[in-house]
């Protein structure tokens, strides 16, 4: 008899399901206390209630002011706002002024990267992608070297949302400081949110981003944090919501899942760490035995939640698609951009060739993960990879063959 | 013994509950198939496949096809995606090039008019802001006139958010298109999608912004149509979700619930709109009786669910409050800028004077609305009228008194 097929979620950094406690706090602002946030009136403020609840609930586990938090559509638009909406206000301070300067790293998140090289593209800044070492770390004394007389901003990813190596944010904020207080220094907090303390003052950040649903909070809904006297300008004009800074009817519902999302993560956030440590680690061990396995990234300097691995001689996309029938969610290196076929950024950034960037897969875990999940997961993946080995070889043998016959070679398109 | 206070809502316009059918379409989507849409796993591909309808279900309500569709937060990111990304496009292709043209209405949503005020300030755009007459209808010959050899866009809105006017669209495209078939035209179709057809071939239109949480759905998401081949530049950078168009993590709950409510618009707009007329008209008949009330705007070129009344020595504010406390829900003519206690700009466009706009309310309905309510909501409201001009003449007694002993004036701060 066919063993019942599990269904085991690895993919808790693409998102989270929303948690019970979130979606029961959620739940009545959507029918009974439907009003807009921004109304007078006592259906109004019953919905600006909540959501001044919420942004408490985020301060509070930013450690900073209410005032501080700008609520977003999650963080592809806080991270867009905080690249641009510094640019933006530079200029509108000095228009026409010297072009300044913007430091990343070659392992931030697209929407970092991509936001950058929007500016880059448009002359409105010269950017510095910072290289990371075969470990995915930033070189503190890289940064330092960076830094130029019009550097106004840097962005640094506090945890990599696909190897989960983690930054000593900290120091590299300090270390950007010593140089020139008035440098904006901004970080990519999403993957870090679920794992890491988010106190902006130990952190030493002006601008933070984060979203609520690689929280167990909805999607659709995110923050950024600005530092008190941050200087950053709106990139949605409108109501005049968020303090000037982001206009748009608030999303009530989704605001108050992501203040429960936070509030939730500071009350289970070291039984979060032990439970995904533990399984991870036993994840690790198991899939470890596989001839040919590798790690992605440093192995210390990680989140307890992050597996990123390859296997020689396999396709990812192939091993993502084999688990999925399997009844097993991962996903490749290169989740957001699924579609196209090229490595990831983050791995080569790691100094892998790109046919061991293509041939890793992201595990991500999280709450709801039990030690079954990962013992089926253990089980069926040295046969699966297997399989995918013969495969592979029959391909290359084929594709060989079909070269001799003079075909169009379609791979890899 | 006191009537038992009845709870009113008569701010339709600014928002609306998500209904049971909303609300039951997106349940699933937060806590059982809450796949990210861009993962290729089973649990993604049920989310893909979810925003996948949804987006068919919008594309069947603009009459239009589904990758023509962007999901959006809502309706200001919409409207400046819309006006921002045209005149980004346009630069995009001939960079330098000289100022382009923009047109639109001074009764336009403020999101509409402070992204053409921003481009303006930028030095992007040339803006026309066009006048409309007492009725707050715009003339087509003032936008004929207004075209200009430079016009890149002409952004109208459909039914006004304040005033419920409509704007003869189909009309308009087409005497645009006639003097130049390039220049794009994008309407703000929010406060029209529960009443009036929005079927893009008949508006000829390119572009046209949708909100959800006005047609019964969620907030925090919309929609923009963008044309085929019409010239739009992406303004958030990153995973390149929505054709490259708008990145981010897919909204799948949100996205679910707006498809949900556009197809029960189609379901029931017939219905909804006997609903709210008879209602509405009620409400006209039993609010003119009041002394020195009047109607703002066209009564017959008008969205059936508005109603936006003066009434003489009556401050809107108070009334709205008064009202409030009484269970009744509605909102200033100002509705977005609560906080400011600037005069409406669409009234103040109608000619009326600040004193006159600033005795105005909005009342807007919508489908849970009883008969009921109305009766109360006309009961109630002469004495309410009556109480404040009796303590709006005390103040202004006491105001002049305090005059007389030379105390700081601080009224209307």
């Amino acid at each position: 008899m066919v063993e019942k097929k599990r269904q085991v979620y690895l993919d808790y950094g693409a998102t989270t399901p929303v948690s019970p406690e979130v979606f029961s706090a959620m739940e009545p602002y959507f029918q009974q206390k439907y009003g807009n946030a921004s109304s007078i009136h006592f259906v109004g403020q019953e919905a600006a209630e909540a959501v001044g609840r919420a942004r408490g609930q985020v301060a509070g586990f930013f450690n900073c002011q209410p005032e501080e938090i700008i609520f977003t559509s999650g963080a592809t638009e806080s991270n867009n706002l905080a690249l641009k909406g510094v640019v933006k206000k530079y200029y509108a301070r000095q228009p026409g002024g010297p072009r300044p300067h913007i430091i990343t790293t070659k392992i931030d998140h697209h929407c970092v990267v991509d936001s950058a090289k929007a500016l880059e593209k448009e002359g409105l800044a010269e950017v510095t992608f910072l290289s990371v070492d075969k470990e995915g770390m930033v070189n503190p004394s890289d940064l330092q070297a960076a830094v130029k007389k019009n550097t106004i901003l840097v962005s640094v990813i506090y945890v990599n949302n696909e190897i989960g190596v983690v930054q000593p944010l900290a120091q590299l904020t300090g270390l950007v400081k010593r140089v020139d207080p008035k440098i904006i220094f901004h970080t990519d907090a999403v993957q870090a949110a679920g794992y890491f303390d988010l106190d902006v003052t130990k952190l030493g950040v002006n601008l933070l981003s984060l979203s609520a649903h690689k929280i167990y909070g909805p999607k659709g809904v995110g923050a950024l944090y600005i530092k008190k006297g941050t200087a950053v300008s709106r990139m949605q004009d409108g109501g005049g919501h968020e303090f000037g800074l982001r206009s748009g009817t608030l999303n009530v519902p989704g605001i108050v899942g992501l203040g429960e999302a936070v509030a939730q993560v500071m009350r289970n956030r070291e039984k979060d760490i032990e439970h995904v440590q533990i399984l991870r680690d036993k994840l690790l061990a198991g899939l470890s035995q596989i001839e040919g396995a590798a790690v992605n990234g440093s192995q210390k300097q990680r989140s307890p939640n992050n597996l990123n691995m390859r296997f020689a001689n396999v396709e990812g996309e192939a091993l993502l698609y084999s688990l999925s029938l399997a009844g097993v969610a991962v996903s490749t290196a290169s989740a957001c951009a699924s579609k196209s076929l090229k490595p990831s950024h983050v791995l080569l950034s790691l100094g892998l060739p790109p046919e061991q960037a293509h041939s890793s897969i992201r595990m991500t875990l999280g709450r709801y993960l039990t030690d079954q999940d990962i013992n089926y997961v253990i089980k069926i993946f040295p046969e699966i990879i297997k399989k995918l080995r013969q495969i592979s070889g029959d391909v290359l043998q084929k594709r060989l063959s079909q070269k001799e016959k003079r075909l169009p070679d379609d791979f890899g398109c």
